[in-house]
């Protein structure tokens, strides 16, 4: 099934307001990050943003169209970005396992975020509980609940690091369609992975995330304050050695 | 009685700019926090943001007028905020206690609010004492004086949160009538509501508010700093432990 | 000698300039800080901010013209800042020991200039030592020196407190005409003043002293890190005990 | 080879707008940092920030050419920057080493940078390991690197200082033409060089080394952080002093 042209055109703007957005947010910064949406079902096309440019500046030729492989397929002589097998993988396999169907997929990369998934990556995960923000991620309806945010140790290999997500996923349980297991994943010193039924409920996801690392983050420098996971306990057991 | 149209939409403008104010400095991010105005005092009846909105983005549809127990009364069908019963309960309670009239209600989510909520729960309030900007809050006349701002433990049934906090509300004396004992509260891990007589006066105490949690936050994470309220020594007890 | 309402139209407008960029910057939340323009000497008069505004929408009215002992005298019925008396003291004192002209006096709440001054209120003062960005300070041309900010305990009653910074700053050196041993002062949990030869100069000063609030904060806050002033050694032992 | 009015007069625009940026970014607050282009190169010659200057406000005149030995040429008797001798060094010694072409420097004085460049001067640099974002940096491929950032002891005496600099680049092995050893350095307490083929690769890897700055700094203030360089172990050690 092919889409018409305005809807991609649609797409395109809106995808480089978010580029404008979230440079000014310190979200993508340098050539940092990039963002596709879903623009054909069956067979699966992304639209993604071409490697390394700037995002506050997207031109509307600074996207590609890309089949389920991550390969070009619009003619256009561009190149997608290195993480383009990740936004296809996500795309692909959540909907298959029962999670919501993904419209949007953004990655970026900031300062809280990097720092956690450093901080943690010897846990796997970094857990976020007990907040009400975390209402604001798809299917959650209260605050007495946590997110585990899996933390993927960083990698240049995409089939690697692709798979290695992948197995992560197949692993969990998906059984509550209202409530998947992910609703993001971190690459350790590097950001951030979010998706959404539209670029809207993608985005909201990233500022969720990205008010909850910060949350997470100060509250851990925070003396004497309380945390809810496991993590504090952790550091706190590094600290006294 | 009933208020004309065109408060109501003026009203409505005022709440919007908020909304894109409020986001812009981190305080509503996601489908956080919810604002309402009081736009009959007799009834009672509340204007007051619908459920689940990007606050950055509000419509002039994403308000809905209810009564004094928070039921819609505009027959637009459209769903209040969740917390719309604790803003009416705030409305109603605070100048009957001998409090100042409530004109506005701000409820917002903010990443200091968030993790100092979280940190004081246990001691049942965030005390705030010795800061010049003190006196931007309502009645308050010199820097030498504290605010003892409630944390009640976040819930999502509003019932049973609405009794916690009324019953907090009526043990307070309230006999100063400049001097009301509470300018707002926090619920844990979640955010602050406060109000004023009017919406710029609510304004203002969000604005005072949230400096003076930076301010208390920041204070505890700076060595050696010595803080004027017993929270930095129950936290330097657990530290040693 | 009498100004002519031009220039004090132009001062008005530079003034709520300052006032919306201050608000954004967050050094001028609530109604805190007050600013004031010298728009005569002999007599000395100064322009200043009406007493408790909205820094962010300051308008044409929002300010008074008061005389040396800070009594309005433009018949204007106006209020002017509660803490009018020391941009008064500022303005007179300051030439009168051998320091620059003053031509503006400017008064802001940073969070950072709130922690500090209550952390270092025991010392007296807070020194800002070995940074290149003290060159921004009038009359300082190099790294390798450090400016010695007094803090005063705050105190509400002006005439006291006024007292007090008269006496310090005529106990100092002031034999330097290039380099005046005072470029602003800090009142503990309050806030900064500072000052400059025209209103853009006390601008730059409060830039200047911001950055190295933060800086000198940050500093402290980052471990093993090695600050150049005593005010290190002195947290340094209070976190051991 | 001159270059005609055209290209400056485009490259004082582009320059005038990193002013306006950065000074809103926090990197070139009071009248800190300057900037350059190269707008000649045999003989070389620069387009430079004159001394001084507000960067919010740069005007087309705040500008000055200068020779190579950063003496002005040309003719407006424009007193450039303190630190122009820095410019020409870096335009002029790292091509000639093997590094990539220079076309413009810039220079910042952010707080992460000033207080990272004071914890660290003791070590003599400041390393930056294992962050994806190291790869905005020209010629770096992967995460799995690090950037050995020198950190020079700040003076006065640019002629002492420049001589310092070239030394160590000089013992520099620069023999990789894809990966210099140096992409900047830090003046302690002072602030970050940078440099790149054009403006816009300079502005990247401002953008680039402040996010990392900001990265390494936060991380080191995080309890339990794991990080990657040798500066951790030697901040733990001083900790444990």
């Amino acid at each position: 099934m092919e889409v018409t042209s305005p809807p991609s055109a649609d797409a395109i703007d809106r995808l480089r307001a978010i580029g404008r957005e979230f440079h000014g947010r310190g979200w993508s910064l340098g050539t940092s990050s990039n963002y596709s949406v879903v623009v054909s079902r069956d067979p699966l096309e992304l639209l993604i943003t071409v490697s390394g440019k700037d995002k506050s500046a997207l031109g509307r030729d600074d996207f590609v169209r890309v089949n389920a492989h991550g390969v070009p397929c619009d003619g256009s002589g561009r190149k997608s970005s290195a993480e383009t097998l990740l936004h296809c993988l996500i795309a692909d396999l959540v909907p298959s396992l029962g999670g919501a169907p993904v419209g949007a997929v953004l990655h970026t990369h900031s300062v809280w975020g990097t720092i956690l998934s450093a901080a943690d990556l010897p846990r796997g995960s970094l857990r976020i509980a007990g907040y009400e923000m975390l209402k604001g991620l798809d299917g959650i309806g209260t605050h007495d609940t946590f997110e585990e945010v899996p933390i993927f140790a960083n990698a240049q290999d995409m089939q690697e690091l692709a798979a290695r997500i992948r197995a992560r996923f197949l692993a969990a349980d998906w059984s509550d369609p209202k409530r998947p297991p992910f609703h993001g994943f971190l690459l350790s010193r590097h950001g951030l992975y979010t998706w959404g039924r539209d670029l809207a409920e993608a985005r909201r996801h990233i500022e969720i995330f990205e008010f909850l690392f910060e949350c997470v983050a100060r509250s851990r420098m925070l003396p004497g304050a309380v945390t809810a996971g496991p993590s504090r306990g952790q550091q706190q057991h590094q600290q006294q050695q």
